[in-house]
């Protein structure tokens, strides 16, 4: 642990940021903070974290493991987390010892998709028709009421469209009953589909002193409830990148959030709409690295450190594709392709649906 | 250590390169492996090395110590320096288990300035005018041959202007003395001043399979005979920017070499001739990291382990300045600067001459 407080100052070179999680968002923010003199130290429950091959110190304990957590504690000066479903008790016994970015009302908020929604529309900012689903009859009113189609969604620990099931126009009372089975009774939201002509992301960061940095807005594209693609070349209109901008710096200060979030967007002929937050980086803010001087990953941990933000404006057009499952075999071709910065995340086997690694191909802004 | 080895292919995601020397390079390369699903385990005497903060495994051992030296090459797929004095002894004990890039041959040939011009000559590549200097007596009549300035240089364990020193255009007996005196006996070359325009550099990468890929050239200007900053902007005339890569692709050919190489050239009214030759990632080659989607270390990484190397050309223009000493407390301004990318080497104390971090400027490409 350095000297100098996060309250003081800038965490100087030399410092230590804790991360909640090991994956491969703890691992590229690893490597970001090694840039500017910093070290991480993860705490991951699972053993030989990719996370681990490029940080300072692993802590390997489950969450709930007081004593490793308090040391993991009293070892950072600040800790962030790349991963929302760290247990409240875990966050708040770090929180007794070392300051948390960003803060616990940001994960709060973006924990549950309801709360979230309301949240949202609380700051004048619009989202997708919603319903709360607390009971099979609720899931079959909300259905009737939006009019359908949608998909209905459990309101905490869903990811990559897992817990998501999508209904049709005009559900049969089948359909409902499978839908609400497979909720297993957790608490879920109907959310209505919205007739969107494209998703665009933003990658905003706040730093401790209020200072507000967006990436440019990037174009979206899932496979499977996956990002597949995410495409950042200007081909966005201005009013579009603005009116993005605009929302993802009113979520921020809204929040007095501190680090790096992602802000999915739905563009429809009325305008845009959230469709969710992430309050850590995000995979569609990937293309940063290969097209920004400072990409999202070094700009989290400016922000969490008490660093100054640093020039997130984008040199080069970018095209970044995820690698899914097998799809990570084909690294020797990829990885001859010109223009093309190839990332592979050090795990050790490819499931499908698992995210093995992403490409960027760069090309001559527009 | 993986399943696959470097004679029957690329090295796979998940193997290990060993890397000789903790330092700031050894740190970036450690980096630019993780990028490409490798991992890096460095072997350095001194503890708490700077590279050792973001690597999957550090030995702490001195050069000598074989067992120590055996169970790092053990462990490994494939070793590397950033250093080039490490012992032959323990090379020796590491080349009986694992192959080291580059090659022993380039190493030796680098270690001994002497050696050095004398196979760059014999490529027919120009060196500066210089002899062998190794009594009191040779580097008079050196200088007198010469007709000086110049500087006398031990052969050996030379760098960053260390074992040099400068000799007048008409030197006293005196003055011989005293320089005579400085080589405290170390075997020595005497280079006769260059009357150069300009310092160049050129990094260039070589493949085991035989692809030879340079970066453009910098321009470098030292102070103190450490170097400043090196500029990449387009200013170099193409007949200059062609003889410079010809140059470099002949001696990375010759020794059939496979990693990168750092050129130093000087640019004279004749043409340009060969200063040195660093058979490893170069400071002069830092600016790649901003400026090309594949950087120096990502490439030496590729070329060791095999792989096809990257695309290196340059999207932007840039200048990479050193921060030298305490020139690293201006962090905070220089974390604030746009389109500045700053590294810093999480190195603990500042001291005069040390190396402590960069910070590469960039900028719309000419």
């Amino acid at each position: 642990m350095a000297e100098q407080s996060a309250a003081s100052g800038p965490l100087p070179p030399g410092s230590t940021i804790g991360i909640l999680g090991g994956g491969q968002l703890g691992r590229m923010i690893s490597v970001a903070a090694s840039r500017l003199g910093l070290q991480c130290h993860i705490f991951e429950p699972d053993a030989e974290p990719p996370a681990g091959q490029v940080a300072a110190a692993v802590t390997t304990a489950p969450y709930d493991d007081v004593d490793a957590v308090r040391a993991f504690a009293a070892a950072v000066d600040v800790v962030t987390f790349e991963f929302e479903n760290v247990p409240a008790s875990t966050l708040d016994l770090i929180e007794d010892q070392v300051a948390i970015h960003p803060t616990r009302r940001a994960l709060a908020v973006s924990q549950d998709r309801l709360d979230e929604k309301a949240y949202i529309s609380s700051l004048g900012i619009p989202v997708a028709d919603h319903a709360e689903v607390s009971s099979r009859s609720d899931l079959a009113a909300a259905v009737s009421s939006t009019g359908g189609p949608g998909i209905v969604k459990t309101r905490r620990f869903g990811y990559d469209g897992k817990g998501q099931v999508r209904i049709g126009s005009a559900p049969t009372d089948g359909e409902i009953d499978e839908a609400w089975a497979e909720l297993k009774g957790a608490p879920a939201i109907f959310e209505a589909m919205v007739p969107f002509t494209q998703e665009i992301s933003v990658i905003v960061a706040r730093s401790a002193a209020g200072e507000v940095v967006c990436f440019d807005p990037g174009v979206n594209v899932h496979r499977h409830g996956i990002l597949h693609t995410t495409t950042v070349n200007g081909s966005l209109p201005p009013e579009t990148v603005t009116a993005a901008i605009d929302i993802a710096t009113r979520i921020v200060d809204a929040l007095s959030y501190v680090g790096v979030m992602g802000v999915e967007l739905f563009d429809t002929d009325s305008g845009l709409l959230v469709n969710e937050i992430a309050p850590r980086v995000h995979n569609s803010g990937h293309w940063t690295t290969e097209a920004c001087v400072v990409d999202q990953f070094q700009q989290h941990v400016r922000a969490i450190a008490g660093w100054p933000l640093g020039d997130g404006s984008r040199h080069s057009d970018a095209v970044m594709t995820n690698l899914i499952g097998d799809e990570i075999d084909a690294w020797p071709h990829l990885a001859a392709e010109p223009g093309v910065g190839v990332h592979l995340y050090g795990k050790g086997a490819s499931r499908p649906g698992r995210k093995m690694g992403h490409v960027t191909q760069i090309s001559l802004r527009h």
